[in-house]
């Protein structure tokens, strides 16, 4: 029931180029500079001309809001300087960036484009009128969540908290979330957030939702990220190390938190990745490097589960004996994930696309690269779970 | 450049149902409630079950702005009961409905799915803290129109002036557009508003931007509806009459008005009519009806134009001789167009499929049945013109 992309593919899809603006309260840049500036990387970095390109998609997820503009991928294409290419915006929350390389994955593998543009973005620091915690406050059930009050750090609160009552994960756990990131976001000169932070200083973090302190919450970012697409069959006319993606996979789950089977598991995680596993035959211990959606600590936690890295209730004996540094036997979220990489929420499911294809061509600076990586995993999660998308990539030997 | 469904498809496309929600000002339903109506009616109209939905798109504008709720698609799969089938929400302003149609036709075509829902929904007439011609507005160029004080009747009332003033359309032929939509619409019981008006009226009512006045607008509705698609070889499981989609073309232009070369012609529209007459050897003088995107009355002029329906400069004529009523060479917008049926913005483009399906079914009420109606097409415009999608319906005979 979940779509498939590879499941029927007519033929295999490739990523030839990457592109990322860096993420972090950009004041002198908007909505377009932002886009611009990652479409512009990527396309260099493929060697693509404009005239080229078929088709635009891109993920954001409230720029309507935050900052007036609706119609944004036309927009990008206004912009990017590709008119009359016709051009897709996708939003599924803060998954808006993965079904957007989905969608994109899609359009490739039907055989109907050749050269596929997927953008994400977000500008958030420019808000008026409203928070941006308010904002994202979309992204679940407006009607039954947020009208009465329900905020995201509030809903990772629960679950945090269900989850400790549960399995008896400890607070020095959870808080271990936000130190590896940060530690692996000081090397990304793109990062958010490029301090390295103790377990006591997540601890001491201001208390925003019990148990979840700000250190155990990702930033509001400005940002952007752009991939390019095309049939692996084509790929070396762009790039000697093309990146194959295996399978990319999305499923759906209630918006809400309250009519879940259990709370402390997302199923819609679970449901995109058996069947990313069925359909190539990959198994999690095959992952050389993953990035997750952590959005809050708890999150990261309850992706290592739900994606296979480990039985229910024990991710949290992982952070115990450092095995998701780089480094370790799994490493995760190299880039400082979305804790210290940056959260702009459209642009988010793109941004771990490039740092994983990064990763595999072995491109990223030394201290968080992942030697000899050839098999990598994303996962994009929108609200608390209604959404999420699971992508294999594969370095092409 | 512009995308193609069709262009290299794998197979055809067959639209075996669809369903509608009333459009208007629906106080006693939310967002959640028109969809469930329209999704229902289609579902029932094909008798499908949900088991065997593969995929959905959702064309929505605006949500997060109207009503404060995004990933609405994942809310249209959780409150459909289709969980965990993935679900996609696409934008592109007033074309919403339009693009998330192509996106649909695009899934069929590559031969990757098999059985699809598209939706369009807005709720428009519950906005808290802004008014809805504000929110519209994010479908221009907000940065470089609307923060300077252009609405969307502003902007349409410099295409009609510089019309006017070029190729010497009256005012009452501008007025002709809004009497026929309303005398169409008054056959239908789903219209918005089903009053007859006279070129008197439209020329006494309110003036709104100069030379536009109240009853040369579209007006703000409530409102939802859905096709659902198979390829073409299964659609007689379904249903006795399949429509098949012959072409589904969308194209991009500049989001400014100012920035095109000519602001009395949509280049969008030129392109992708252009290119789905290309395609399928169809010519402006096959079709048999059509639905055209009237949200203000000039824009109808200009559609009739840039689908080659009559040389630049004559669609004023049209009106004078009658031809666009049902009845005449050419029936346009016989549900009522934008400006009569409403204009949920982004139901629009897909509401504009039901009523083309229906007429070629031979279903919708006596006085504005098209009479023997075997090919059609719909136009569906984002912003000013910055995305257009041109779709030609068939009926499989």
């Amino acid at each position: 029931m979940t779509s498939k992309v590879n499941g029927f593919a007519k033929r295999d899809v490739a990523i030839v180029g990457v592109g990322i603006a860096p993420s972090g309260e950009q004041w002198d840049k908007g909505l377009r500079e932002l886009t611009i500036e990652a479409g512009f990387a990527a396309a260099a970095d493929a060697g693509v001309r404009g005239k080229d390109i078929d088709l635009i998609l891109v993920g954001n997820m409230s720029a309507g809001t935050f900052v007036g503009q609706e119609h944004v991928a036309a927009l990008v294409a206004d912009f990017l300087g590709l008119n009359p290419t016709s051009a897709v915006r996708v939003e599924a929350a803060c998954a808006s960036g993965g079904v957007a390389f989905k969608q994109g994955c899609l359009a490739i593998a039907s055989g109907l484009y050749d050269l596929v543009v997927v953008g994400g973005v977000e500008k958030m620091t420019d808000v008026q009128g409203k928070w941006a915690t308010s904002v994202l406050s979309g992204a679940m059930d407006f009607e039954w969540e947020a009208y009465f009050g329900a905020t995201f750090p509030g809903i990772y609160a629960l679950m945090a908290r269900r989850y400790m009552y549960e399995y008896g994960l400890t607070r020095e756990q959870l808080a271990a979330v936000a130190v590896k990131n940060h530690y692996h976001g000081s090397f990304n000169p793109l990062a958010h957030f490029r301090n390295k932070i103790t377990v006591d200083q997540v601890l001491n973090s201001s208390l925003i939702a019990d148990p979840l302190r700000l250190f155990d919450c990702s930033p509001i970012s400005d940002g952007a990220a752009c991939v390019i697409l095309t049939p692996a069959e084509n790929a070396r006319k762009y790039t000697d190390t093309p990146i194959l993606v295996d399978a990319c996979v999305q499923a759906s789950d209630t918006l809400t938190l309250f009519e879940r089977r259990d709370i402390c598991t997302l199923d819609a995680t679970v449901e995109a990745s058996r069947e990313a596993y069925r359909l190539t035959k990959i198994s999690p211990k095959d992952i050389d490097v993953a990035e997750v959606h952590d959005c809050f600590t708890i999150a990261e936690i309850l992706a290592l589960e739900d994606l296979g890295f480990c039985k229910k209730g024990e991710a949290g004996t992982l952070y115990d004996e450092g095995q998701l540094y780089v480094g370790g036997s799994l490493p995760v979220n190299t880039d400082g994930g979305l804790k210290a990489s940056g959260h702009p929420v459209g642009a988010t499911g793109v941004k771990q696309i490039v740092e994983l294809v990064k990763q595999l061509r072995g491109e990223v600076e030394s201290g968080r690269q992942v030697k000899g990586a050839e098999q990598a995993l994303a996962q994009n999660v929108g609200g608390s779970g209604a959404t999420a998308v699971v992508t294999l990539l594969r370095r092409e030997n």
